[in-house]
């Protein structure tokens, strides 16, 4: 496949959409991000990258903790909007309600089906980046997408959660079909002749 | 919206799927890995989190660089496959065909329209994890799936790229339909009446 040389793009695709959310000032608050990636399961492990700017920032770092909410279609255009605007100008507070967390200083998105609790362990400083690795505390679902498995409480597929995804290209996008199940589809796997 | 406790469990929704690239002892070897994401734009920097016992992860180390490989929906027996298997008991060049990159033990995937060449500046240990946060150094893409807009190159809609999405209930799925368009979809936003 011949390629082209574009830059220094992180062209990773696709991202995933969140909300982070942390009280700043005692009012909860929320920044659309997609600089967001789970960097493991065991130990449950996070990662959030924010501009030290950002008004949520402010409180992340006053609390050491933060949410990441996972946000559905029909959000899209509160989730553009929180992508836009600030917390300095908007009171978010009063456009998308929330409750408080476990953790002190942690805002959990009423509308968002999945939020996650997140303690900081680490924090990264890049030029004006804040790279946060934290800790999962707890994770709060929906319950119409919880599972009963073998006395396991597992979440609903993909498909029911309707996550929004994001590209460079600046669109937002859906999940499409599944194509796979993992240590599943690789059973297949036929090698190629070596070239 | 009513929620259950699940436990602390990072299920930050979709994930996407890419392939890590590096030389390892002088040989391509690639690891199937969800646990990424961009960090930001300017300066262009992403995260990876590699076991530390991972094949891929010692060549990492080695090269302090590596490469994020976007695979396509085509691709995702190899995929689960390469995610199963270690480079230790297979020898991953054979199967999956790779050019050198610009950066000594960086193997740019050949089947993946899009290869990022990656320099590691930061390493954060958790337990067994490796997690390396990097600059981007240079971005490879598919002639066919670059676009010139006012002297500029860009990638093509997500659509054409046609990733892998993972999530924690163990499926890979496709991108669906475009729902929205960063700072566009913002403005049909009307704020709820407080609640």
């Amino acid at each position: 496949m011949r390629k082209t040389k574009i830059g220094a793009v992180p062209y990773v695709a696709p991202i995933p959409i969140v909300l982070v959310g942390a009280d700043v000032d005692g009012r909860p608050n929320f920044a659309t991000v997609g600089d967001c990636a789970v960097l493991g399961i065991r130990p449950p492990l996070v990662v959030v990258s924010l501009s030290a700017t950002h008004h949520t920032t402010r409180g992340v770092l006053a609390h050491r903790a933060f949410s990441i909410n996972v946000p559905t279609e029909s959000m899209v255009a509160l989730v553009d909007h929180f992508g836009v605007v600030s917390g300095r100008d908007v009171d978010k507070a009063l456009l998308l309600p929330s409750e408080p967390g476990e953790v002190e200083g942690v805002p959990l998105a009423a509308d968002c089906p999945i939020s996650i609790e997140c303690r900081v362990r680490s924090v990264v400083d890049v030029e004006h980046r804040r790279i946060f690795i934290a800790n999962v505390v707890q994770t709060h679902v929906a319950s119409n997408l919880v599972r009963e498995d073998g006395g396991r409480l597992c979440v609903a597929p993909l498909a029911e959660i309707h996550p929004i995804l994001y590209a460079l290209d600046g669109g937002y996008y859906g999940v499409g079909a599944k194509i796979g199940t993992s240590h599943e589809s690789g059973r297949s796997f036929i090698p190629a002749d070596p070239r």
